[in-house]
């Protein structure tokens, strides 16, 4: 496995990404089919963390976060760094120092299968990431991996240029072939729970609004008015 | 074991459902003998979250929250849904357009051995949640259970009609019929608490105020002024 | 193992603990050369959560908090109590109670590897806890420990006056003759970090300003323009 | 909560339950329309442990083993003890001198949500043991907890004479009151899969064995010759 | 994304899987660049499990084995089904009714992320599985999925074809275009660790044998004759 | 911290060790007064695995492993090598190459608070290894630690030349100075329990035998006939 740092990748249209990151997590997973979603271990720093963005990938050894360093140098304005290792770590790979030159090349955000540091000046500086452990554990800048190439993050396959959508409900990713469609059926998906919102709002059942109440008794669900003596 | 959706079950009293939530988790716990708790990994999705309501017990196949929106035809004001799978799972079974529902009927909180999502929307909603996980995984509705049946949820037996209680501390669950009881039993205990506070705050010690000095005696611990030397 | 409570322990000096504190976990355990983090699932229990402070430590039996009221009989202003437990518990071991007669002596806050209860309360007073679980299962006070005997802790090995720091990223523990070194190297370290931050804030990469273009080389990564075919 | 020991418990028929140890967990689980699994932390010692028997319910206070002790004088030959703890513990509650007790009392395993210890002595005596932990952590006998009162353990709620089947796939609690039931199903289970199994070995596919090929149509999946071009 | 069963898949040559089944994981991991490994929590029912084939992979939805069945249509002698499920669950996906048809048509062996029953039947037909858990929990068939198309299982990216070598250590997937090229090196590595075993079981040291001494002294490790006075 | 390797450590006498060893973790563990266990996650990689010794005390950064292979040049027959990690990791530092050294030394086991591989080839040698995991995944060798330095293993404070005991049960560690101390305690512990077993194995009662009624009855357990109706 070549150790590669790819410079150029595709990227989603920035207004698709915009309208992703409006939509959120909990909708675009729904609209696209219930795929994408990295493990609920991934966790944001704070609670109104929300970012997305196009995926810079990285593979680091565990323990050394020098590929992060490669990778912010053929970061774009609008990206969003998805970090993981190569065997299991939690180890603090990210901080504010590497927080500061995120914000200054324009990177939205962080995803990280590992630990994270300085969480406090994070949040004040405003930068988000999400990561699996608050760790302060150091790391050194000592062994070789890659940027842009595929990887596997939290149990998610991810390509670079793929778009990341992230928020409190987690992470998630859509193929960048895909994102367009994506936005589409999202900002449908999200009409359709405002219109039935108001239905429910008014103090309609969910089981006549979605007409379950024939796949209750299908299923052999029977009302009684108490308990059965037992 | 048949799929059955009971409508009507035994509450308690109102006012002494409302004197127990504001007691609190951990008060009440220990003025009931230190019994009814849920396991620790069912968290409040905000800070601020706290109920207390008659439970309706809500059991679902993993991944199929059909017996929830089942449930919502049951439900009246004041209620709390507790609801758990037959096997593990932390999909997210419950999100905002459910929230929408549960408040329009008067439903006061949700507790949940599973996965829930759109937790912004719900901060916002100020529906409290106490969940597993945060996980946006849809579910689907294919799958029969059960609704006001007794449940296991997080470790705990689960009666409807039970008391529920859930704060920042974490769930618990008083037994109906003992739950005036809990409340007489836990505004004592607060009471006692409040001016053993007092008596604290003014400098006494603990360990005269409740008298663990001979205690410590008889356990064989002794004062000394310095490490010995090893 | 004989049950002491030792009186006296010597403790750094007031104001390299100030400092300390103020340069937080992930600065001073860089400084001192990446040692001392309790493990990362000991966790604060509200966002701004911050102590330093000199250790006293308890070790206490699994769901029996005795000994935490021994210990508060020996303390003095500045303290931070470190609690371990002789074998695994999520036991709530402290609550409100414990931490009015906590601030009453000036302890400043608790390091704790068990269970935690009365969390809004303790927000509230602005009473800071570190713990592995927030749990409302109650103790007893019935068996012997030791009060400022070495322990370890989440991992780590702590002696008596030992200089906690606590915050948002963690709880770190500096050896106390080595306290006065880790605050001038802590403020090196900070000043090093602020300089660097300067450059990169002005797009400089890090890359350059840490000068890691040749060790990349060194390791054969490679750059690419584009993803070679595969 | 007060403290009993109930000495009398209903037992099922000890024919039933010799038939429901020989059908085993996973085969009856499925009879009874798969419920009564215990949490799968909960593992056998020894690879072929297996045990079938009356549940002998015992709640004893994390790390004390007083309730055993207690228990242990009201046993019947055929028993299993059903132990767990008030809260989570992996303490070692039982070793080789409690089972040489129980083997001499005609108890024929024991389930225990905690710890266990002497695990070479205790495949030696050939007595089976499922727990969530083997840990030498020594215990106490201090504190008071319950004999044959109903108990939740390892998230299944069990009652004083529900037959306990346990073997290497795990432990199942069969209600007392469907024991009988749960044996003739199983049986018809058995026989069921034993007729799958032989045309299974002869080649036929489950597909047209269990009549599958029509479902997989209606649910719109679609057999192709080769992948599609992405 | 569309639920296929795709019918053809290109495989690797039987010899070179063979010889990959006889290297090991351990082996062939190192070999290839340190690549490949899913998860350690998937683990073998029995100690002696072992298997080397190609990846029939196969998504199933929690809780529902359908797919598996369906997958059994398609397989050749030789291979092993790679199992995955869309959301986290342990849920017993596979027994020994499926392991019956599986040894009919020649399949070699399971990894699963999820969980499997009927252990002992399984270790007594010697067909080797390795699964996340052991549980009973039965799985009804009732959605779809889909059989040889990419997926992730425990962490790692498979694709159909892909060569699957399954021991005690666990379970690494070889890249079928680099299977013959795994088969040589690993078959150099192997030579050349059982030469250095040869001199080390003489009493060399590893030190000498793998000349890490200069390493020691250019990394500033010190040899001392005793442990300095602290 | 300085990275050194101390030659030369005292160990305790032979005979005492080889006690120690035949009566096991679980009874050395009981006759210290309980203490001394490592976390109940560190795990014999076979049943059978057996061993005790001095400690040769190891500390590597995570993913490395180049300090276990600097401390084979100082091991003496006898010797248990227990090493650890800077910050949590399960990748595989030993294997088969590694045991055959130790074998060659004289070295008779080894604990890990990490992960280990060539574990069929380990049992095979009968070289006992407890871990925290089995896993594949290769280290390097490139960074700096030490050897015979006091450390933390699994949550407990290990000093070279402490006495290693390790069985089934998992593992423990006797402080040197106490080792002799340690096996006559354990033998008269033995003595004791083999005692109390032939009572048991004639059908005494733990309660009668170890004389418990009292104990009972003070603590206000009370012996019904029959269930309460509730």
């Amino acid at each position: 496995m070549s150790n590669l740092i790819i410079r150029t990748i595709p990227r989603a249209d920035p207004e698709t990404i915009r309208v992703l990151g409006e939509l959120g997590v909990a909708t675009v997973h729904e609209a696209l089919g219930r795929i994408g979603l990295l493990e609920p271990a991934i966790r944001p720093i704070y609670p109104g963390a929300r970012a997305a963005g196009s995926a810079v990938t990285v593979l680091c050894p565990p323990g050394d976060n020098l590929m992060i360093h490669a990778a912010l140098s053929i970061v774009q304005p609008g990206d969003v760094l998805v970090v993981t290792t190569s065997s299991p770590s939690v180890d603090g790979m990210f901080g504010d120092v590497l927080a500061t030159s995120c914000q200054a090349l324009g990177v939205v955000g962080l995803v990280l299968d590992a630990g994270v540091r300085d969480t406090a000046e994070l949040e004040a500086m405003q930068f988000p990431v999400w990561a699996r452990a608050v760790y302060s554990q150091g790391t050194i800048k000592a062994a070789a991996g890659s940027v842009n190439q595929p990887i596997t993050c939290a149990g998610l396959a991810v390509r670079p240029g793929d778009v990341v959508i992230a928020d409190r409900d987690g992470v998630m990713v859509v193929p960048r072939v895909r994102a367009e469609d994506a936005a589409t059926l999202g900002e449908q998906r999200r009409d359709k729970e405002t219109a039935i919102k108001g239905r429910l709002a008014r103090g309609e059942l969910t089981l006549d609004v979605m007409q379950l109440r024939g796949l209750l008794g299908d299923l052999g669900v029977t009302w009684v008015d108490s308990a059965p003596q037992s």
